[in-house]
């Protein structure tokens, strides 16, 4: 019988597609089909959204020459934003590393030619630089020069040093205080809020003006204090909002979350680009570890994007050397198959920072979250600050700015190098390039600098642990690979001096021979780099093909890959999270990552009501009266209601969205004559004749999805969460040949993920 | 009624889904769960076993140690198949590149101190051999030499040539030969049909043992043949059938078809990985252009593969020189913002030579399918081989490897050179490294270079689209470069002199002084061989990565990128398909791309039956028996049937395979006593109490799916699409309220496509 009813409907005569709302409601609403904040997206609706309006618009585009050629313009609005989005985030990263260069410095002391200069501004402009010398000029001036005339001497040093000290914690109270007063979410990395964002999650303002200008202020202060942190996850989250800026100009972006996000993740290729000068460490940067769905669309998309962003960015030329990349290395040595035990040894290394950093981070974090700690989070930053200054200011490895401080690591000693790192025996024969001078004797200063880095190396370890996560913009990409290139030159300058002195040693006999130039330690850095932070955030290729753009050592290729993927398994095996995973977990984002659920459970298992639960919240497809239905909605939160024939049979005809629900009545309380409270509510295709006394009935079958998304209670859930995952629902019925049993959302499968790796499901906050 | 039938059973008693088969059947029979020749392949259910296997050897790995060590070798096995792919695949290549060297030069003459090596190694070993001149030693004889004692003259030349065409048509007359006898499958570049099987369908035999083995010999043959075309494509097929291979070394592999595509996806990665040396341009040519899912474990598996194919290649060492890298550019020299105008025009001559070639080649292949030409493939080898050998004999340009050729084209001209093309009128200044060298005037030599390289350009352009597509094997890569590269060498030797002679127009002076550096021709030639790739394949991200992997260019990102996306735009403006799909499509193989279906219908529209047709062949829960059942399976010839409560209702309770229903039944008949045709066979959860006198019922549930997927018959078609893309299925039942009505299998939802499109639905050929 009821059957029946159902079949009467033909079911070709209109489309009542989740789609197609909009074209029998006209838009009379701005709201109609929007998300509420920290709410979860349904990818599929979205899409089919999207289709219609295209359709649409293929339509009209028939109609006349004006609306051919809106169309055109609605096809190529994906690529202006683009355009716009490398503009502008090249343009922002170009101001950000000049300000920074400038405010490190400013640190140490100031240009007399000119106070906006940088010192090494400063001196190319002076003609009274010799080539030898070239960070020495009359026009840079440290601070004891400037006030007191002296530039030596106990007094002077402690001068500058007090200085040094002052400049870092104004720059991280202003950094601190800004965040705090203008823009709470301008801090961290940003990272693991838009991987949950770029998943089909809602966080309003996360990605808004307020928060991109403050988070550019606040990065370049945070940068120039000298703490140990990176410019380069705030500056993808930077991109991002430019991204969310641009989405609000064309309706094909702000009004649909599902493109807004292939814009977004465009955007984070984007961000990296800029970040290290790696357009296409960029793009798999974004597909790797930080993009959701990524279709071929999106990649071609990203490319774009972060090709113009790197183009505005060598435009504006930060770096003054006509490069893209912050670490330029010159050698071309080839490697040697022995060395790829220490390369591997140092992607062991690698995985064990890693794992260490993540466990001590996290458990940090968590007890900033949990204690009274995090209520004073200006007195953390402050603190950290000046233990950061104070340590740091007296080893010249860690005064100096991070970037300044891996470049060195990554160069190889040339003849002419005067840096306490290149101060070998050399050999009478100088005027050798580079690439071809032979292994030397370390000298005193060498050895010096061994004590100071490895020095810096634990405070890097340590602070690092610390630093991230306060309430300041903060990326881990350069103290990690810091720490990395540290420990890599340590090893490459034993590995080069076991060399040089035991040439006789059985593993030296074959491809060391004396004079020749056998050992690289730049490239141990850089091996070392890779590997901490691939240990770190668990990338693999973006990694390796970052840090040869970053450095243009084509020929390292597969050290760089030996490191990178030792890395990952030795930091795999103590921990499948990345740190970025780690940080979604610990916020509790509703983040449905890619790892395999392999638990024999059951849709059944999983979906509400539980058996000890009331039974669910559905409407059928008539006989509900107007009130019955405001009642329903006011005594629950669902997001949506099924809509069954009747509540004997319970067979499932659709699904209505709370919404949608709330509006239409409103809008028919309001504009439709006659619906009033005891008006009958009818999903049918048809409303029944009614006596005319009877009240106007309200049909509401145009807001009914007919094709909601089910599974059966067999379904075994690892193919319910990888539905969920693949095509990002946001709830999903459960039926029995058609009876409706339950419901699954995301949160349930969330929970439910928790609930058998032993987590506590509650930690989940949002849906 | 019938729904509290089905309402019995409790759902977590036991569990029927679909990779739960193997459980209760204890794997009778080696078939089972196995899928037929040219069929598809259902993803859910394959990683629903896969999960089912995994699950119980880590269930098992808590009993003994030796399961635990067993259960450890399975979780290590797909990185033990990453490396053997790597280690053979990196083999295979340096054996080929090798034979290649060899018999290419074997064409020309022989070395007299070993007939195995080729002209290069020959001229390495003697000693006599002058820094200038190293291709001239008295050890490499050409034939006239050898045989006549003369070199030069118009007889040498005219036996030289006699020769060359000689040994061109013995060589692919003995590829298509072994082609025709021995391995079919061999031919092609394999790339469209390695995509349909990633994405999901059967051709047995197409990466089998004979295939790699002749495919190999082959391929050798036809590019030592001189005719135009590259190892590349093969050699990812060679790749391939390598992953293949050591698939069946492990059951988790052999037995499950999509972690066998997983295996493949990384094998693909590893096989471009050691054609171009590229291992992370191998990676992302795996995801950008071959792969269908391609998830992050994936995505390291296939870095690794590569790096262990790269690293073996290097090893091997076929080229010599320790590089990875096909072509290695030695300059670095900026280039200017003007520069881009030529570099985007190069862009746009790409992507109307892939539109050119794209509808020739498949005009051509359309013809030689449908006409007697496809009768006679020996004799169109033969004749082609014989047109290309006599044409580019007299050419220098054609006359040499394609490899050797491109080779040239990209490098810059030191100032010792001797090649014709570096013929320049030089300044005194002599010394002075190759990055430094001004413009010079081009000196007759160039001259004569220009009109031989368009010659050969045209030559190249026609001859492609005949060769590609013959039954032997056949690659694009090298042939699209080739034509890029002499387009972009010709446009930069232009542009070179124009700047030269006209220091003074508005466009040079500001990048251009009288002395300066500033046109460099071999970036020319890369940039237009990057955009005839890409006009062709319509890769980008990949595309640009293996160019500069190539070159060791990495300057040059921004001008490959924007001939790259030029040439994307440009070519898809004409038609979106690049060749692989194009030849997918001729081919008719069962392929669901990517791009986005907008056409308003509704799985109503799709699903069968359709209105006139007879109704669907169901069974159902109860009251069928076996003889029924028997006649069902030999009168219809579908994968599967839907089971149903009863007919009259007909509410959907699962689905069956047809292959596990005729395996069971036979099995039954065969082992299980009182099984009769008259036997009644139940798919309910008990089998209810028959008097003794009946014949034993045949209890089916353990075969049964209970979770077949389904739709609503409102359900847009998009999103269907959208459903079989990301969830990999082979059919979805249509639904309305439980009732079942029709279903859609991947052929009706291709069928629907081609339709909507326009195109002859029948010419998809297999489901």
């Amino acid at each position: 019988m009821e059957a029946d009813a159902i079949s009467n409907a033909t079911p070709t005569e209109e489309m009542n597609g989740p789609g197609n709302l909009m074209d029998f409601l006209d838009e009379p609403c701005p709201d109609m089909g929007t998300y509420e904040d920290f709410h979860t997206i349904d990818w599929l609706r979205e899409k089919s959204r999207d289709t219609d309006r295209h359709r649409k618009i293929t339509n009209k585009s028939k109609e006349s020459i004006w609306e051919f050629i809106k169309s055109l313009l609605d096809a190529w609005s994906g690529w202006v934003v683009m355009l716009l989005i490398g503009l502008l985030s090249g343009t922002l990263a170009g101001v950000i590393d000049l300000a920074v260069d400038w405010m490190t410095d400013l640190k140490e002391g100031v240009c007399l030619s000119a106070f906006y200069y940088s010192h090494e501004q400063c001196c190319w402009t002076s003609n009274e630089t010799t080539f030898d010398d070239r960070d020495k000029c009359p026009q840079w001036q440290k601070w004891s020069e400037l006030m007191t005339g002296y530039n030596e001497g106990a007094g002077a040093y402690l001068l500058n040093y007090f200085l040094y000290v002052m400049w870092a914690l104004s720059f991280s109270l202003m950094a601190v205080s800004l965040v705090r007063v203008f823009a709470p979410y301008a801090c961290g990395s940003g990272i693991p809020e838009i991987k949950t964002i770029l998943s089909g999650f809602i966080i309003r303002g996360y990605l808004g003006k307020w928060t991109l200008l403050i988070k550019t202020v606040t990065l370049v202060l945070a940068v120039s204090s000298g703490l140990s942190l990176g410019k380069e996850g705030p500056l993808v989250h930077v991109a991002c909002c430019c991204g969310n800026l641009f989405c609000s100009l064309f309706s094909k972006y702000s009004k649909n979350e599902g493109k807004r996000r292939e814009v977004l993740s465009a955007a984070a290729a984007a961000g990296v680009s800029v970040a290290f000068g790696a357009p296409i460490g960029g793009v798999l940067f974004s597909l790797e570890e930080v993009s959701y769905y990524f279709p071929l669309k999106t990649l071609w998309r990203s490319f774009f994007a972060a090709l113009v962003a790197a183009f505005t960015l060598r435009s504006i030329n930060p770096f003054g050397n006509n490069r893209l990349v912050l670490f330029y290395v010159e050698y071309h040595t080839p490697w040697y198959m022995a060395e790829l035990v220490p390369f591997i040894l140092l992607g062991v290394f690698g995985g064990l920072w890693g794992t260490l950093f993540i466990r001590a981070n996290i458990a940090w974090c968590r007890r900033r979250k949990t204690t009274q700690l995090g209520k004073y989070p200006v007195l953390e930053v402050i603190a950290v600050t000046a233990i950061t200054a104070v340590l740091a200011f007296p080893n010249p490895y860690t005064r100096r700015s991070t970037s300044q401080l891996i470049s060195e690591l990554f160069n190889d000693c040339g003849a002419l190098e005067s840096s306490q790192l290149c101060d070998y025996y050399n050999s009478p024969n100088m005027t050798r390039p580079v690439d071809d001078i032979p292994d030397r004797p370390a000298g005193p200063g060498v050895y010096t600098a061994l004590w100071q880095l490895a020095l810096a190396l634990v405070f890097k370890i340590v602070i690092t642990i610390f630093t991230f996560g306060m309430k300041i913009p903060s990326g881990l990409f350069i103290p990690s690979m810091a720490v990395g290139a540290i420990a890599g030159r340590i090893v490459g300058i034993a590995v080069e001096q076991m060399a040089y002195h035991h040439h006789d040693w059985i593993i030296f006999k074959n491809w060391c021979r004396p004079g020749a130039d056998c050992v690289t330690p730049g490239l141990y850095a850089m091996v070392g780099a890779a590997a901490c932070l691939g240990g770190v955030t668990r990338m693999t290729v973006s990694l390796v093909v970052i840090m040869f753009e970053l450095t243009g050592g084509l020929e390292y290729i597969v050290p760089l890959m030996a490191a990178a993927v030792t890395s990952k398994w030795v930091a795999d095996a103590f921990n499948k999270e990345g740190i970025y995973e780690a940080h979604i977990r610990l916020n509790g984002y509703p983040y449905l990552d890619q790892d395999e659920f392999t638990h024999r459970t059951l849709a059944t298992d999983v979906m509400r009501p539980r058996r000890a639960d009331p039974p669910l919240a559905v409407l059928t497809q008539d006989g509900t009266t107007v009130e019955d239905v405001e009642t329903l909605i006011k005594d629950t939160d669902y997001n949506g209601f099924p809509v069954v024939v009747s509540r004997e049979s319970e067979r499932l005809i659709g699904f209505v969205q709370r919404r949608d629900l709330t509006l239409a009545i409103k809008t028919a309380r309001q504009k439709q004559d006659g619906v009033v409270s005891n008006s009958v509510v009818y999903f049918t295709e048809d409303a029944p004749q009614l006596p005319p006394d009877c009240p106007q009935p309200l049909k509401l079958r145009r807001i009914l999805n007919l094709s909601p998304f089910t599974v059966t209670d067999h379904t075994p859930m690892e193919t319910v969460v990888d539905i969920f995952r693949k095509l990002g629902l946001r709830q999903c019925l459960v039926t029995r040949s058609g009876r409706l049993l339950g419901i699954i959302t995301k949160k349930d499968v969330l929970r439910h993920m928790a609930q058998m790796t032993n987590q506590d499901p509650e930690s989940i906050m949002f849906n």
